[in-house]
């Protein structure tokens, strides 16, 4: 997760959220089961989806399915029971057709990194057949939304 | 949870499944999540369904959705991880149009009961629409399979 | 589920807490699958915890662990994939050792009721022993909270 | 995860798995949700453990606990509800104090590609102190269970 560290957040369209480590979300080492990050940058996307006019439904709606293809997960640190981080999702621009994001979670009290995420999605029209260009919707978002 | 005392298993139709706690099930205090109960009752009527022909699959394809409209779990004991158990899924014939099963979870080691549980479902159809009587295939499935 | 009628929420104790319903818990239906009531549950015990001094962490320090021994659920109408909902959780004093709450989730648009709810807890001390007496921070913390 | 073209299962530590999808781990596209898939790893890292004598209670009397520091996935393909995937874990030598997998799911009936895996685990001792060197017992287990 090199690329990670090129981000600049000023130039970046990204969302923060709120994360909170639930009861049942915590494994018998009582931290959060590593396996439930998937579901943070889950909640990540539709942070930046609502604030962005790109959620699922959004998506949904314009006739198309936007499935992952690929989730890297970093721990670095574990989260215990009751604690609060902030997960930035970052969006990265890609030329394909894909929509790209990068993640940073932090122990919301002191900055401390938790982990870092990255995932790739395509788009699926409702036929579930891969999209190999832009659907048109996306590229007036991206012109709406992204720098020259 | 009263009536599940009176059943009888020799005359009842009920499948058996082993269940095993994994790791990312268990919670802090290192015995299976309470919630987690729900999903294992779950995978008990998919093996009475495969048992006996009403499989969600199976009912699907007649046209009908069956949602819980009643879930009880009495936890009577803790199952720890790695642990394995024995989950008897049982029917309860019931007049009105709606699915009931008993559960009832031992431990496998030593018989010990580790929870009891009771589910009721509904037959919607394909527009949402909440049966009030039992469809077709249901009828001919209880005549098949109840004694008289 | 009869004693939920009998509540009266000006003379209860209860909490409200806001659920979404995320895309990781709708199920193939397209509505929040039912075991994840068990998550939302736990959410609004711990939003009661919080507001009153009864959190699993502030148990957990005093010596004891609240496990359920009793979780039924009533579903009512169905939660679609990004709706909200109000959660109440309402406090029901128990003569025994136990910690007793219903659950009311109201669809947030327009009240529709989701789903009822109850449990019960018991106390386990550090040797996971059941409690037969409501321990003495329990007791305290009754008479802070409840009416004579 | 280019390594893992390289892979050859003769010559490797591997385990096979059959996983089943859940009506509960399928998400509102009909398929498995992309987050149960850590789940299934787990599952097969734990088919690893009991095959070669390297589960986590093994570890976990050895004094150590193995959090993830790494967990990356590729979707290639989904898994529709009630299909069954056969997951191979294969153990990959690493010269660290770390264990390192790699994970191929195919599917059952056909051997169509679902997705492929890759995880790296750290000890942590008693204290969660992080391990620089190979604990013993895995030191130990290495020479039991590698080739020269």
């Amino acid at each position: 997760m090199k690329k990670i560290k090129q981000i600049d957040l000023n130039t970046s369209l990204h969302a923060d959220t709120v994360i909170k480590a639930r009861f049942g979300e915590v494994d018998s080492m009582r931290v959060v089961w590593h396996g439930n990050y998937a579901k943070y940058f889950e909640d990540g996307r539709e942070a930046f989806g609502k604030k962005y006019g790109l959620s699922y439904m959004e998506v949904y709606e314009q006739g198309y399915m936007i499935p992952l293809v690929k989730l890297e997960i970093d721990y670095k640190n574990s989260l215990a029971y009751d604690q609060e981080a902030i997960l930035t999702t970052i969006f990265k621009d890609n030329d394909a057709a894909k929509i790209e994001f990068f993640y940073v979670l932090k122990r919301k009290s002191d900055g401390l990194l938790i982990a870092q995420g990255h995932s790739i999605q395509v788009f699926l029209d409702a036929n579930s057949k891969l999209q190999l260009l832009n659907p048109d919707f996306f590229i007036k978002w991206k012109k709406r939304h992204l720098p020259l």
